[in-house]
């Protein structure tokens, strides 16, 4: 099939070394002590790595543009400007302390891509835009998936705008900083047609890893929920209070953490839970803690078990108070979600023409993909991370497979862009 | 007898309103939005608040000193000045939105003191200083009572020099800022004889508000043992690390904090146990906790029960660490202690003399009389406060109360001045 040349012809103009020096240049961009990125969204360091990517656009003489929450977007155009362009991307900001492939690898492979399509002498026929997602993480401003929410009208921008970071610092006021560093670039608007959205991910579960398969199809993603709960006390002096008398807000807390963690696990033993967030006031060994705020983060395939596990989280929050009170907020919903079987048929025949083995893999964690699958037919490739561990500094990856998932990838995003319009 | 004529008649020459106004202007110094105070150690309000007491000595011709620790002292010369001075104050750094009463009183009540005798027109046998010791909170910089332990030898400079806040400054650093500001200062050594100390306080207890009794002379201070615990996971990401293989931090500190409060709970109802201080990394919603910090702060009249306590915490730091690591510090040890019984029965004469109603009162805070305690011999005089509670905005005194507090402990001082040499 003359497709198939295509696919092979631009697969095969990826470069394995041009990919990894990429990848270890960004790493240095927010690099930690040992071996981890911090680089938060709207950040100096991820202004530094914007910098960098704009520069190697541009070398690709790539079409530049931004929007008004600061996403990233590089075109190659296609021979039909009219039609509906294929994308790709993920994001560059980071958990703290958390590892230089998550996010980074997705936004480098595409760009790689795009390389390997000029280099093969081809024009696909739609544009293809290489995209990179403002705020994936949420570590500095939470919830994340701003970018892509924002970009699908899932959320509005006036509601991103006002959030604000553990200093103060608004959205609104970060962005000021980034747009005006970027004044240059001509900014697009949110949503508009988009033929195909495909992410290319490190796994971050051992699947791939374990089975010495460099390639999983993503079939969905996992539903998540994340709460924050507020434990209201009182502050008192450490030495004189009596123990009766005492709202101490972090017992009440940990009494509430014992009990949802206890009812959970016991009832769905494969849900996700994790408290990531805990801060506490005044904070001072002398003193009776007067306020506990803490998150709640579940995670499962299935949307019921989801939705009982916050009847489960609401329940004991209200019956626990003890002395003290709590107030819980559900600050995002995910349902869990199915990518079309289309896409994943089409990504899993373009790494057979190029023999490279390929699994169905279930996404655990969240990723802009699951916005954009609101928005166009979207999928997912994965490739093995070392042991599964990501969120950490201690996430590693082989060249050789980050090396043939952007193979797959290459040869995904030129089908696609060639694919008969409909 | 004469000498109570004296006391009479110094006494006679406390101001309340000047008593009250002063604790009022100290109070807008760190002022919080809710009506408390917020003033650390060696803090720039720290030292406006010095500042504002150097000028009120100043008007009184005291001569004033300091250490190479930051205390600060006011002297006002006996008769005799080769004889050992009697000692008062306290402390004026607070807690994170502390009150406005505790330690402030302690000095403006025993500057109150001083004034009252200049204006009596008597000279005392003996000096009296009124000192200002520095950090007994240890809010900002932990343990507290540096200023007091390094004083009477318990604690060397060296080692409180190195201490960090937790922006990682170090009290030699912020040492610096303040000696350079108050460099035209002399300095005097630490310790040297002390005849008598003795310590005005607000109770932090209910007793004396309850019982409606404006004096409590104090029997002695509970002990207290304070710990620091430091439980170590590893980092991870919350959507894809499976359950069974997390090392959760977090969840491993929520079971020992159940354990050791219901262990202890049980076992010495009377005990008090506080965890004022709860740090966690790296603190975001969708990383699952590498590292939990907490503090424990155990206090009770019997030494014995502290030891146990102590045993019991050991032993199950050791035994709950599941799959994570826990590192126990004892950071500071202090044994109950009774006050002389000469010093006690001094300051209730003093308030007999004055028509003053005073009962007995144990101190279940400490204080720098604790650290004074075993370099002369002490006391202390307690004043009601509203309902006990302290470290909180809520404290609250009645003028009327400070005022008989200070009209006893002018008494006091000035009949421990006057004594004869031993």
């Amino acid at each position: 099939m003359l497709s198939d040349t295509v696919e092979v012809k631009v697969a095969s103009h990826v470069n394995e070394h041009r990919l990894w020096d990429r990848l270890m240049q960004l790493a240095k961009i927010g690099a930690t002590e040992s071996g981890g990125v911090s680089r938060f969204a709207l950040s100096e360091e991820e202004s530094l790595a914007r910098r960098l990517l704009i520069e190697w656009a541009l070398e690709l003489e790539l079409e530049i543009s931004t929007d008004d929450i600061s996403n990233l977007y590089f075109r190659l155009n296609g021979r039909n400007k009219q039609t509906a362009p294929v994308m790709s991307g993920s994001h560059i900001d980071s958990q703290p302390n958390g590892g230089k492939f998550d996010g980074t690898f997705g936004v480098v492979a595409a760009l790689e891509v795009l390389q390997a399509i000029r280099e093969s002498g081809t024009q696909p026929a739609r544009s293809i835009d290489v995209v990179v997602w403002l705020n994936e993480e949420g570590s500095r401003f939470s919830p994340g998936m701003m970018g892509s929410d924002v970009f699908v009208g899932r959320r509005s921008l006036d509601d991103c705008l006002t959030v604000k970071d553990s200093k103060g610092v608004s959205v609104a006021e970060a962005l000021e900083t980034t747009h005006s560093e970027f004044h240059s670039l001509p900014r697009r608007s949110f949503g508009g047609a988009v033929c195909h959205y495909v992410e290319a991910h490190i796994e971050q579960g051992p699947l791939l890893d374990t089975a010495k398969i460099p390639v999983g199809v993503v079939t969905g993603i996992q539903g998540s929920r994340r709460f924050r709960i507020r434990v209201i006390g009182e502050q008192a002096h450490a030495g004189t209070e009596p123990m009766e008398n005492r709202k101490d807000a972090l017992f009440t807390a940990v009494d509430v953490i014992q009990e949802i963690r206890s009812q959970l696990m016991n009832r769905f033993p494969d849900l996700k839970l994790t408290m990531g967030l805990f801060e506490m006031l005044p904070n001072a060994p002398s003193v009776v803690p007067s306020s506990v705020y803490f998150s709640i983060d579940i995670r499962h395939p299935k949307d019921s078990t989801l939705a009982e596990s916050q009847r489960i989280i609401d329940e004991i929050c209200h019956s626990n108070q003890n002395k003290c009170e709590i107030e819980v907020n559900q600050i995002a919903v995910s349902k869990s979600l199915e990518f079309p079987n289309r896409i994943r048929k089409r990504i899993t025949r373009c790494a057979e023409i190029l023999n490279i083995g390929s699994m169905p893999i279930y996404s655990m964690a969240g990723h802009d993909a699951r916005q954009m699958h609101y928005h166009c037919p979207s999928g997912m490739i994965f490739v093995p991370c070392y042991k599964g561990i990501s969120h950490s500094d201690k996430e590693a990856c082989e060249s050789s497979d980050l090396f043939m998932g952007t193979q797959v990838l290459a040869a995904s995003l030129i089908d696609m862009a060639n694919q008969q319009l409909k």
